[in-house]
């Protein structure tokens, strides 16, 4: 069978075959092959967390990755944000009748591949069929779940003068699939930054003290982030245009097309929150690394009664930048 | 706002508005107030499990329930037949657009109803919207995560002898979902059995010994999870049809519209293997909860060598319940 049929959502033979075909094969661990409904895991230490996402990005395999890739790195950021350790990740499929497995295949594969530079198990899974025209190819659900052992900053911690750190170049991943669905006339050389931050984020915590936040600036870009960030702690935030690090390529096209960089989605990017005499020393840190090496202060906290965030502009100007409204920019995760 | 819109899954204004009156409202705890995208949880004692399943049924509103309870009590009662005790849930939505907001409100209510019932709590989400004709109205994912305390059988506990008890009346979900699809002509009381069964089960477990293996037989129905235990123990299973508990106007409908109602999916009930010995005490104890009211022994293990679920008919005959192939029975959960 080449593509996936209604009969593989129910329950019978061929989604017994597709299970050991296609997700037994490549998750291939001793969890999943307890073929329980539920995954039965180690005891753990810490507090446990947990996070789910669901992902429909379209197109499914692009520049840089696939829907497979972007369903385990966006998961395990989100734990890693927060501090935790990632352990175990389970998997829903809902699939399109008529998609082919070929494809299927591809994305599963992505999906082991980043889980074992994660570090983590796919423990358990769930495969619905839906018929065609009520999908799009291949929606995917990961749940995280991982543990925190240290000791977590309060929330009151963040104070006037905490600098604001990235880690990298922005906007790539939403653009990215943006041109994608685009299909520009054009070739460009840009590609999507998802990729697993964990390892690099827990390096950077064992080295460094002083980070009081994090947060992965995924959907609605460091603009939505920075405006959480302010309406969280109730503080403003300044940031400065020329500090923040772009590609060249980014740039561009986001001026042709009429693109604010700011609210574009990043995949592998994380956003700091940390203490104004050791920012520095973080910046080096993680320059240390090759998922950090761009790291740069852009921004500072201040305690403007507003809670904006405020962008000083190349030509010495100020910019508010206000939460995203009513833009349709779907389907980029 | 009346309907779902594309900008209600950009990551902005829009977006925080329907977690806010939505999500946050109906599923208020303060886990899920800490507006992460993580849930730090508290340390929990023993094993931990993790199940996970998504929820496409067609129609999402039927007698009995709808997909929001649908999706709770899924995944709560696939944790509760592992004999984990439910503790946390988390909820992704991949809604699509033109969705009316009070039909979402009515599912989160449910969710929120059956959530509360389970005593756990919905402490983590994710929101995507797909274009109009990308979907179908609402999927629901829903990662249940709970813990183990007591000690787990060991798989090659099974043998020969050993009853196959099953807590009361098979069919009535999945008919319930076909006969609602099928827009018969006549009136029927049939309704979906969805119910929470970790209360009751756990309430088993604590008055009884000799519960092997627990299984809720929902999509494939109890035909796929004997087959199951079949494979997996390398055993084979005999029942008896006239011991099998039907309601009689499903009995009759099945007939009617030529299904076998041991592959109709059940979403309140349990299939148990227990000791020989103690297979009549549990069955009593069973009964004594509004949930096992009609439990029953429906047949045994036996050690054919073919691994083969074999039904003794009314009659006197013998047919072989086979695994389902190919037949498209999808979207019943």
């Amino acid at each position: 069978m080449e593509n996936i049929t209604l009969a593989h959502g129910n329950g019978g033979r061929l989604m017994e075959q597709l299970i050991n075909d296609v997700f037994l094969n490549y998750f291939d661990n001793e969890i999943l092959y307890q073929k329980n409904d539920s995954a039965i895991l180690s005891e753990i230490e810490g507090e446990p967390v947990i996070s789910t996402d669901s992902f429909v990005v379209n197109p499914i395999f692009f520049p840089g990755g696939d829907i497979g890739k972007l369903a385990i790195c966006g998961t395990i950021n989100d734990l890693a944000v927060s501090k935790a350790t990632p352990l175990y990740i389970s998997a829903g499929f809902i699939l399109e009748e008529g998609f082919p497995i070929k494809h299927l295949k591809r994305v599963v594969r992505s999906m082991a591949n980043a889980a074992q530079k994660a570090n983590v198990k796919i423990v358990t899974g769930d495969t619905k069929v839906v018929e065609k025209g009520k999908g799009d190819k291949i929606y995917i659900n990961t749940t995280g779940f991982g543990s925190i052992k240290e000791e977590i900053n309060k929330d009151d911690d963040i104070k006037k003068g905490d600098k604001v750190i990235i880690n990298g170049t922005i906007g790539e991943h939403g653009l990215t699939i943006l041109t994608e669905r685009k299909e520009m006339s054009f070739k460009t050389s840009i590609k999507s930054d998802c990729c697993i931050l964990s390892n690099f984020i827990r390096k950077v915590l064992n080295r460094t003290e002083g980070i009081k936040f994090m947060r992965d600036p995924t959907r609605g870009g460091i603009a939505t982030v920075l405006n959480e960030i302010c309406d969280r702690y109730d503080v403003g935030i300044n940031i400065n245009e020329e500090d923040i690090p772009f590609q060249k390529e980014v740039k561009s096209l986001c001026k042709m097309m009429g693109l604010d960089p700011l609210y574009l989605a990043n995949e592998g990017k994380v956003i700091l929150i940390v203490d104004e005499e050791k920012s520095e020393k973080i910046v080096e840190i993680m320059q240390f690394f090759e998922k950090g090496k761009q790291a740069c202060i852009i921004g500072s906290i201040n305690q403007s009664e507003e809670g904006q965030v405020c962008m000083k502009t190349k030509i010495g100007g100020k910019r508010i930048i206000n939460k995203l409204i009513g833009n349709n920019l779907p389907r980029i995760c």
